[in-house]
This record gives structure tokens, sequence and C-alpha cells, in this order.
């Protein structure tokens, strides 16, 4: 059912082995708009110019970032043309980053096992991002497939408290006890770095949040979207942490617009702004002396 | 951002109109696995097989059912062909049909904004399954987009209770919680019929809490997986209905795999099985006295 194609590399010792090659623990989001995209491109077809623009941009973070994270809604937008523009990126981005895959899948275990074939077998990438309402059936085929998962738990934006934050008999919120169960399930994926290939989705905008998730989830390793244009701060980021490990900052339109009304080359405003993105996550962590004796 | 194609008839009117035009409240999910299509599509290559078979499949069952359920996942499986065979498959379904789309997709707002886009202009169907656990930004944009959505609230896979059954410290459980969400989200889109375009998702094996969810949620229509090879039965679905209206009970292997051990055309099985448990629903909502004066 699978495939043949079972990864080799446990997920969390790869993101490791990305964030110390490149210096800093972020991402960079793949969310392209194309009405939004550097003007030349708007005279291809949308799917186009997603493939052209995005070979651009990926290669212009690549020195600054270890991972990207592609949305995959953007791309589906487009239709069958921005699947195919999808799959062309993720293999282009394969090997030059921790590539994360951002569709938030989540269904019953037979399904959830077609969608890890999918990751595995076409829409290559290390990590993907999962919806555990289901459960475990919702993250463990992906999981058994040699992929890393980001499991929701607390999400960046203000209508998704509705759910998680509602408060169970036993004092735990909503996204508390779905922590626990990443956590549980998680302990039985631990790479020899120390954490887990069954990681949490924890917005930067939720720092309150943030610190008692650490608590709950300490191997579990933080993606961490709302940094920057969602109005997540650095403090907010830096709860993500564990001794300055196990967590990834990620940024999208602060980097892919940060061509917007400036001058000269686009690609040049984007790898000037993920290196700044990069820079200012390495160094906040430095100060807070959370990598005091292994500093970034 | 949407597109022009906003859909002109209410998605509930919609659904009542196909359930009463075949005459049974019944879904037939089209979740295909290559390896268990009939032999002859098993030469083909999977996108190819899909795409014949399906066509003939749904001219099968055409007669007997209102609805059928895309499983995105069984599609998604197979890469960019998969997922142009998907969407071939549901423009072959258009006017045939009340079709579905179950991709489960559940994001922040502008993500889910590009998700309703994929469906309204490529992806085309008039009903879309959601998870609500970012709250109304996961189904919003798709009812905004003029789309129905059934929203996840209790699923019919035994792993989801981890986190849907735990319950809150004001008695209600989480997806009773869910359940209110969806209900005071619902009263804002409810058509002539008196249904709603917000609909949920309840598994047939939870009988014990589908008839608290039909009290929480009187306006939104139920779709009801579970019923057949997943273990619910008919007493058990017809919980889910008020006074006769507002559900629409899925089977899928059922149907799908009819033709298995028997001899002569696969389609022929399909049909019948198709047949029978249109039947099976409609005389047991007869006998149940719940159409009486409106029998199907």
């Amino acid at each position: 059912m699978m495939g043949n194609m079972v990864k080799q590399d446990h997920p969390a010792d790869l993101l490791e082995s990305w964030i110390t090659r490149r210096g800093a623990p972020v991402c960079v989001g793949m969310d392209p708009v194309f009405e939004r995209l550097p003007s030349a491109f708007q005279r291809l077809d949308p799917a186009s110019a997603f493939e052209t623009w995005g070979r651009v941009f990926l290669d212009a973070i690549e020195p600054h970032v270890p991972a990207v994270k592609f949305q995959s809604a953007c791309f589906e937008r487009h239709g069958v043309a921005g699947m195919n523009a999808l799959a062309k990126l993720l293999a282009h981005a394969r090997g030059k980053f921790l590539v994360i895959l951002d569709g938030k899948r989540g269904d019953i275990g037979i399904s959830t096992q077609h969608y890890a074939a999918a990751v595995v077998d076409h829409f290559h990438a290390d990590w993907v991002t999962a919806n555990a309402y289901l459960g475990a059936d919702g993250f463990l085929p992906f999981l058994q497939a040699g992929l890393g998962v980001f499991a929701l738990v607390r999400t960046s934006n203000a209508a998704g408290d509705a759910v998680q934050s509602a408060r169970l008999d036993d004092g735990r919120t909503v996204s508390e006890s779905v922590a626990d169960v990443i956590a549980a399930s998680g302990a039985h994926y631990v790479g020899a770095c120390g954490f887990s290939a069954l990681g949490a989705v924890v917005g930067a905008t939720k720092s309150a949040d943030a610190r008692q998730l650490r608590q709950r989830m300490p191997s579990a390793p933080f993606l961490v979207p709302g940094f920057g244009a969602q109005g997540g701060g650095l403090a907010d980021a830096l709860q993500c942490f564990i001794h300055g490990r196990g967590a990834l900052i990620t940024a999208s339109r602060s980097v892919m617009q940060a061509f917007e009304n400036r001058d000269g080359e686009w690609s040049q405003h984007v790898a000037a702004a993920a290196q700044a993105f990069a820079t200012e996550i390495s160094a906040g962590l430095y100060a807070q002396g959370a990598r005091a004796t292994n500093p970034l």
C-alpha cells in the first residue's frame, strides 16, 4: 500500500541536521497568490508562474533558511495544473531544504494511509501537517510511512479559540488534551536527537499557551506559524524552544512579499528578508542564552 | 478571489431536491483503491483506470441514489494524474447527482478561501467536508463561496474518541461543543427547505451520540458515514433523521466492492447493491413512520 519508498533518516534527526547546517531554526512558507507575485510572472498562466517564480524564490532563500513549507491550498486553488506546479517545486526543493507539505489532512486510518502514500510517492516532503480531530488515525499512517508530522494543537488564528480553548472537566483545555495525545503517541517515535517524528503546530500568536504546551510535549518539535505578518513577535516565538532547540519558526508573507514597494531585483529583496528573519531568530535565541553552551 | 462562479441554488435546497427526485436519502462513496477495482481495470495505469471505471460506476448507480461522495485521498494517492481523474469524474457526476467532495480540509481563513476557490473553479462539487478544529475559519469561506459544508463533528472511527468524547467543564463533550459552533454559524445559512448549508458529519457508528447531536443541530443536514462495512446499522442511521429528513446515509465499500466473488457483469452487481442500499434506508424510514405524511 505504501509503495517501496520508506525514508531512512529519522524525520527529527533530519530536521535537526538542517537547522545546524543553516544556523537558524526558521522556515519560509511558500504560500503563493498569483495576483501578488512580482508583476513579470503575472503575464504567465498561474501554474507556470508559480513554477517559474518558485524556482528562483527557493534558490534565493536557500543560503539562509533550512526549511520551506508549501501551503497546499495555494496550489490546489489552480486545479490540476496547480498541483503539478506543487509537485515540481517540491522536487526542486528536495535536497536543498527540509521540506514540509502543509496540507492539514486528517481522516480515518485507511484514508490517511492514502494521503501518506501521496506524499511518499508523488508530493515528496519530509514532514507534513495533519489535523488530529480524528485522533491517532489522522497522524499515525504518516509516521508509519516514515514521515514527520506536525499535528495541529494550537493554531495561530483567533477563530480557533472556539474549539481549542474550551476547558475540560479535568482542567485541561482542548488543545492541551490534544497535546497529551501527541506526547503519548510521539514517545514511540523519538530519534537519536531526542526529539520525536510527531511534532505540533503551535501558533506564535498564542504565547500564553506555548509555554504550557512546551512542558506537556517536551519531545515534540514545534512548527510555529504566525510570526511577523500574523502578529506573533520574537518573545512569543522564543517560548516554543526548549534549551534553544525543538522549534521551527515560520514566516511567509514577510519574506515572500519583501519586494513590494521596493526598487531593484525582487529576488534580492526576498533573499535579504529571509536572511534578516533567520538572523532575528538566531540572535534572539543567543541573547536568551538558550544555546549558551551550543550557540547557533 | 473566488472567481465568478458563485452557485445560485441554496445547497440545502439542492440536497433536498435530489433526495426527493431519487426517493432515498443515501449517498454512495467513491473511494477507489486500484488493487480492488474489477480486474479488467487493473491492466491500465491507476489514473486511467479510475476514470474509465468511475464513469461506468457512476452511470450504474445513477438511477438509484441522489448523491455521490468523492474521497479525495484515494485520488491524491496517485499524484497529479489522480487529481486529474478526480476532476474529470467530478465533472461527469455533475448534473447526475448531488456531488460531495470529501477532502476534510481545514485551515486559517485565507487558506480556506483558496480551498473554496479550488472547488468552485476546478474540482466542482456542491458540498464539501471540512474540519472545524480551527473554528469558523475552517468552514465559513466555503459557505461564502456558495458551497454546502459538512463539518466534522463526530467521526465514525474509534480513535476519534480520544479528542471528541472528552468532557468539558460545562458538561458538554468536545463534539457537542463543536456542534454548538456549527448550529450557531449555520443559523445564518438556512435555505427555503428549513435546513442549513452548514451540516455535520456524524458517524453511524456513534448512534448513542447521534440523537443528542440531532437535537443540538436541528437545522444541520447530517452526512452519516460508517453504515455497512464500518459497522453502523439501520437503527443507528435512523437516529440521524428529524421527521424523516435532514440526513444522508453514506455507504462506500458495500456498494463499490459488491461484484467481488460474484459471476457476471461487475456494474450490474454494483447497481443492484446501490438499489438495495437505497431501499433499505427508505423502507426503514417508512417503517419508522418518520415520513408518514410524506412517504418516500
